[in-house]
């Protein structure tokens, strides 16, 4: 039997290290790709700073092709303007790719809003989808959990919440094998009657559903509670994720603050830090691996500007599983 | 000059561990109080139970009395209940003291929306305060914030969030001599442009106050920014709070993760345990000492209801220095 070929397009220039990280990552993701899978990565970006790239590491060889595209989206690029103004940019090019069926995935580190506004246009919704979303992995007490949105979609509308709950729910099924996800409302108050208008009208559409669903849960249920799934409206859930991505930098600068009292805290800091490294490497973002915007009739992983090239492999990776489980067929049944 | 005199009730059976932590609170308080102050307690509560644990005590000279309530207001009472049924509850006696004048301030670690409600009925607003609210204090990397509202507004309008400025940055102002504090409005973006319909109007709001209103900030800038004061309605305010609060239990996790892997590794943190509680201690809301509910007719200190006796303290010498700073005075002034 013959394996099923993948092509995965990539923005070579999204990111803080593009397109270093974007070629490493993807060197990696072809080495540890699953042995059923064919794969091929799709470098698009401006091909001289791709090929020149590839020559410092030393022209490694895997199965890729450069797509050549002039311009560069930055993370001052207004999102919308981006589908006007920059068509010739790896980022439109990568999406465009997907629509034109050259590519069956694309990943990108690059502006959010912008990979987010421009494949909402170009591929268009699933039919039965009110609005994509993009969600984030917050590591738990207990286990993480995929919380959506995370802000693309400010204003909600409670189906809204309901159609971020279905799709979290297959997503994780689907990817993490996780049956029957458990779904939280995310509120201040466990009683169903706790909440804004909001979330008092998304609590009913979620309690008369098929989902997993086990109503209200407290911002302090984001970290340890046992949900597989958080849903809220963006605005909620963008200011939890950049609040929880800011923890690390006031934990660390109290360590420092320690250690800078006297040469004994130094030195005990020294000791310790190797302790502090790998608990901090654990509560990091960046070992998930991109979230999935999930909606739009396309695979399109987000990347943190910062992605690491284990963060850029495992967003391809990721990108493979989502189209081999079919995550999208599953959601048009669900909301169709 | 004779001294002023401030009586000062606290709510004796509020909190998780009442009597106890209210009692050793107000006798600490009692000692720490400025000299320029005449400072008398007014412990409302069971009568015996209270003088029960002020003979465990060994009954220490203090200038206290007790003014006995026979109800005690749980954590699971309805909050707009116990203005029907818990009149005789320390809770309720205690606002009502306030109201008749007997005291100058009431404290309590009790059920937070129970002294919400029934200071709100009791006391009424300040002239020109559209809605009372709850604050918490923050720690940061740079200084601690105040974020308000925390949970007594659900929904608001944005005169709402205008008020919780001006109160907030006036009890700043008061209380830490702060001139002139900064403002921060909690969106998902810097730019005027960026956040819900409710943000950009309050933002219009703010930029045409006097207020030193620095705009928009982030989730990321509670802890690491260097606003003094962070306005934001009260649903994201309340989750944030409780998902802070999480974030401690979420670090022991994983430290204690580390440590069970091996011995070397319990060693390890055996060592370095006395620094993680130095600075778990310095991130604990606790020692910030409660807050006030700002913008009622009365000087309110809400508390945690894990309140330790330090914690209590400070409550009452919060209050102290509230009546004296003349804050609600101020308030009425800037609002009216």
């Amino acid at each position: 039997m013959q394996k099923p070929k993948y092509k995965i397009a990539i923005d070579a220039m999204g990111g803080d290290f593009a397109p270093l990280n974007e070629i490493e990552g993807a060197i990696q993701a072809f080495k540890h790709c699953p042995k059923n899978v064919n794969l091929e990565i799709l470098l698009v970006g401006k091909e001289d700073v791709i090929k020149s790239h590839l020559n410092t590491l030393g022209n490694p060889e895997f199965s890729y092709s450069i797509v050549h595209a002039d311009e560069v989206v930055t993370m001052k690029d207004e999102p919308t303007a981006v589908l006007k103004n920059k068509k010739n940019s790896s980022l439109y090019m990568g999406v465009e790719l997907v629509k034109q069926g050259k590519a069956d995935a694309f990943v990108s580190a690059g502006n959010t809003g912008a990979v987010l506004s421009t494949s909402t246009i170009l591929l268009g919704r699933i039919q039965g989808v009110s609005r994509p979303t993009i969600g984030s992995y917050f590591p738990g007490v207990n286990k993480s959990v995929l919380v959506l949105d995370v802000g693309a979609n400010v204003e909600c509308k409670p189906r809204f919440i309901y159609d971020f709950a279905v799709m979290g729910s297959i997503y994780i099924e689907k990817i993490l094998g996780i049956s029957n996800p458990k779904v939280g409302l995310l509120s201040i108050g466990e009683e169903d009657s706790k909440g804004n208008e909001l979330v008092l009208q998304a609590h009913k559409l979620l309690k008369e559903s098929n989902l997993n669903f086990v109503g209200n849960i407290e911002g302090r249920d984001v970290l340890t509670g046992d949900c597989d799934v958080i849903v809220c409206d963006g605005f909620t859930g963008n200011i939890i994720l950049k609040f929880a991505e800011s923890v690390m930098t006031l934990m660390k600068s109290k360590f420092k603050g320690f250690a800078d009292k006297s040469l004994k805290n130094k030195l005990m800091m020294g000791m310790f830090m190797p302790v502090l490294k790998k608990v901090f490497t654990d509560l990091d973002y960046q070992n998930y691996g991109g979230v999935p915007l999930l909606g739009t009739n396309g695979v399109i992983i987000i990347g943190h500007g910062k992605s690491s090239p284990l963060a850029i492999r495992n967003m391809i990776l990721k990108a493979v599983e989502q189209i081999e489980k079919e995550v999208n067929k599953e959601i048009e049944k669900a909301l169709k």
